[in-house]
């Protein structure tokens, strides 16, 4: 057996070769999105400088090579997971692409009202809702299987809760938020034995656990390039082919038609079947230049390598008192979800990337499991096998000086000066002042904090929920108040995220007392700019910023 | 006003500077896709190999940067199409999806039973066949805008057609078949009349005209980025934000979600709400780098020049005696459809192949439309503004030497061998031994085209439906029998290209007079690799090859 050395891999990945100070990344958000390799980079640039067509149309030799070059990729994917039959792979944009696909062409043609549709507490949202909407349109019923206290589904409840009404099981190999394996091949045994067919969403499973669909013997297995270090906007549905000829198109178009007139349309074979229009040529391509990784004999010392990483980490972060794991146990990959004790997760996150750490907070896209577990967030770890010891140890040094308040302790060493009390607000001067002096994103970041505090807090009863501003990591709570002689607004404003309290102070620096003419004309993406936040702060939807900006010129904009 | 260079212009794209006898091409099959600018490439491997991240969902710099750079995108694509606002452009995966999405998202909303959908008898299947879906789906009439002598479609007819029943009206920009310009500014103002909302293909006009959806004041507007230099895989679906606030979400997953919960689910706002997963980021990335060549003053004498390379082509095409255009007068964009009297389609485009241009033959996605001209298909030359004056004439000479007939009357020259007659076929080894003397693509497929006499032509009354494999460029017919005694099977072929004809011969000459066994045994990939043809000839649906296997191993199989 080939041997593995995190760091020779690591060599495959050029953004984490970058080695600056001000560039440094420990990337540990692979959940989201792994990095990509040179070579599936290479692959799909190589594609269009010298073989670029459209596929499957002409037979021009350069669609003739397009084509070849396509295809082949199908043929290494169905190895990957063992596929029978080529036409059994079909391209998709993603991963939540293909659980679309399949709800509405398998289960608005065969899910029949009063039949039942299995999901479990644990699913990605893109392995929820679309369910949820099938189950409406059809009239059936949405069943949802619990995880035990380790995070996975608990197969004793699944035994009571699958019956002969269920028409499909439709669960994650792994969950994105806790990094268990579920019990799938019981699950997909058991739904067998009811007749039910089952989909299963292998997005977080695809990169670290070979996949035997022949032997699992699932329905569907769904999963995206973009997890598995391959190219963005490609995906894959597995289906058995005797399904896949069973259902009807999702998408019409060119490709996916054997002959159309006015009068009537009959469709293609599959695999064309399910592909309508110019697929992402060049992202397949790209896509076939990574899977050598998971094909190649290095697979297995690798996984280990991955599962030393994995426990090294879990081991480290069991000692930091304040971090509290989501469900019980070491997760089968690398992926943690945590909270600590007396901090919000969104300023966990905050505070390790301004030590160059990139980790995740929030729902994860998985909502009802946080809801359920009596969150609001968490914090996601999600580690890939070029990620080190070093970065692990790195992270916990991080991790444990925030959670013992080095931070805190740190306060009357800050730049942050006193706003005046009552009515006036902190100025856009004064603010000025203490960026300028703050000249790196992690001094920055010490006075986002700091200032928060110049925030009034608002008391528990005023939070209404019409004042929500929800985000995807914290919530947010705006309340506007107009004086009717000068026109000038008062905002008070609150989230449970110190780090958007501190953002909220320097927003309403700006906008504190100003007429709606005055906050519409401000532009506040060049201040960030000057306050040199931009780079990190970007007003989008992730922290809060955009939506808080968005409420207040809204409230502007109605008064005016 | 600066000037355009074509010359300049070309050395944006590497594909079309390779000079190597093999390797050159003439790439005029623009309509299908274009080629990508070096600027493209690299936009999208320098995200991935400096800023690769997810969008939207973290906070980290590296989603805060990649967030930036997705986004400007959008920002640039409004400027492009002058839309009112950023969050009416919405990225999907090609024209395709943006037609789909629509059909099944407005059309399922607001198209009652009765109502009726208005589209024309020059649409690309994207553009009919969600349509028929919708109309079958809801209980809505189709009606079909014929097209007048010139290939536009018929304002005195639409005026007729389009009532108050009309509750959309999706029609194409400029058909990807015939270069014309619709007169949609008018057939926008007529919908708007009868209140009908409007959809406009954009994907043949993007890359030629400049759009103003203000000003053409419709509803939607759809085009890809693969058709204008861009990546594949990344399309833009613009909407009024009004009705696309009144569309129910598409497809569901994470990023179009506000909050989601086992007992219900809301949604996001635009964009999101119709983004659902992780968006192509590198493709739109991509995208963003080819935009400049449309906003650049550079723009309009580029058409300029574009419009003097259709005039030439349509010129030099007039004289030849055997070109029949599809419609009458000059293409107002250089996409030029015509037939060659006495010759197949498809050999037209194998010919020109085999000299190193690269044009379309069949239907081009537009079956009723050819249907409709009694045509089963035609050849499509179509260019762009890196094409040049040189390339037209090199095209002409080939084109006008094929319609001379040089090919024919070079038949006694030919290296080809006459085959035994009655149940002896061409044997493997006579094949060999011709094409390994044809050293080239161009003499072996001279080879293919004289070894097609070998074939005996099925009279047509034997042209059973049955029998018929439907490819994209041309039929095929294919009837076998069995001998009860020896266990071997006799096929009868025929094509109306003789292409086919003598890919057909060199088909049987391994699979005539075999048994089921034989067949299913033998590699024919591995022959057309020995012979010299795999690079040219893939078995790809696109030549037909791979359907005329498909049904002989189907028969063997299904006798065994």
């Amino acid at each position: 057996m080939k041997t593995f050395s995190a760091t020779e891999f690591r060599k495959q990945f050029p953004l984490l070769q970058t080695v600056s100070d001000s560039d440094n990344v420990i990337y540990f958000d692979n959940a989201a999105t792994s990095q990509k390799t040179l070579a599936v980079t290479n692959a799909s640039r190589d594609f269009y400088l010298k073989n670029n067509a459209n596929v499957h149309r002409a037979s021009h030799f350069l669609s003739a090579k397009a084509t070849k070059l396509f295809e082949v990729v199908r043929t290494k994917v169905q190895r990957l997971i063992n596929a029978k039959y080529e036409n059994e792979i079909i391209w998709t944009k993603g991963t939540t692409e293909a659980i679309n696909l399949i709800a509405q062409s398998y289960g608005l043609s065969f899910i029949k009202p009063g039949d039942e549709i299995v999901i479990s507490a644990g699913e990605h949202h893109a392995n929820i809702v679309p369910w949820q909407h099938v189950a409406q349109q059809v009239g059936a019923k949405l069943i949802i299987l619990p995880l035990d206290e380790k995070g996975i589904i608990d197969l004793h409840e699944a035994k009571q809760l699958i019956s002969a009404k269920c028409k499909l099981v439709a669960i994650n190999h792994i969950s994105n938020v806790l990094g268990k394996i579920n019990p799938i091949k019981e699950l997909i045994a058991l739904a067998k034995k009811h007749s039910a067919k089952t989909l299963i969403d292998g997005a977080q499973a695809i990169a670290h656990l070979p996949v035997d669909v022949q032997e699992l013997d699932c329905d569907f297995y769904v999963f995206s390039a973009h997890k598995m270090y391959g190219p963005t906007g490609v995906g894959v549905l597995y289906g058995k082919q005797a399904i896949l000829e069973s259902m009807p198109p999702y998408q019409f178009g060119g490709e996916m038609i054997k002959k159309v007139s006015f009068t009537g349309t009959s469709y293609n074979e599959l695999p064309h079947k399910f592909e309508a229009g110019t697929p992402n040529i060049a992202g397949v391509v790209g896509l076939g230049a990574c899977l050598d990784i998971f094909i190649d004999k290095q697979f297995l010392p690798m996984a280990e390598y991955e599962q030393q990483l994995c426990q090294y980490l879990y081991q480290k972060l069991s000692k930091i008192e304040q971090v509290q794991f989501l469900v019980n146990g070491c997760p089968d990959i690398p992926v943690f979800s945590f909270t600590c004790s007396g901090f919000h997760h969104q300023d966990v996150a905050t505070y390790l990337d301004s030590k160059g750490i990139a980790v995740r907070a929030g729902h994860h896209c998985a909502m009802p499991l946080l809801e359920g577990l009596g969150l609001d967030g968490s914090i996601r770890v999600s580690l890939a096998p070029y990620n080190t010891f070093n970065e692990v140890d790195f992270f916990i040094e991080r991790l444990s000086e925030f959670c013992l308040g080095e931070l805190n302790e740190k306060v009357q060493e800050s730049l942050a000066i006193e706003s005046d009390d009552g009515l006036e607000f902190i100025s856009q001067d004064q603010i000025l002042k203490l960026f300028n002096k703050a000249n790196s994103w992690d001094l920055k970041h010490r006075e986002i904090m700091l200032i928060s505090k110049q925030l009034t807090r608002l008391d528990k009863s005023s939070r209404r929920a019409q004042d929500l501003i929800s985000g995807c990591e914290s919530d947010a709570w705006l309340v506007a108040s107009i004086n009717p002689n000068t026109a000038k607004f008062t905002f008070q404003a609150d989230s449970n995220a110190k780090v958007i309290r501190g953002l909220m102070v320097i927003i309403l620096s700006v906008y504190q007392h100003k007429t709606a003419k005055q906050i519409l004309e401000f532009d506040i993406e060049e201040y960030f700019q000057v306050l040199g936040l931009m780079q990190h702060l970007s007003p989008s939807r992730g922290n809060g910023v955009k939506a808080i900006v968005e409420r207040i010129k809204e409230v502007a904009y109605n008064y005016q």
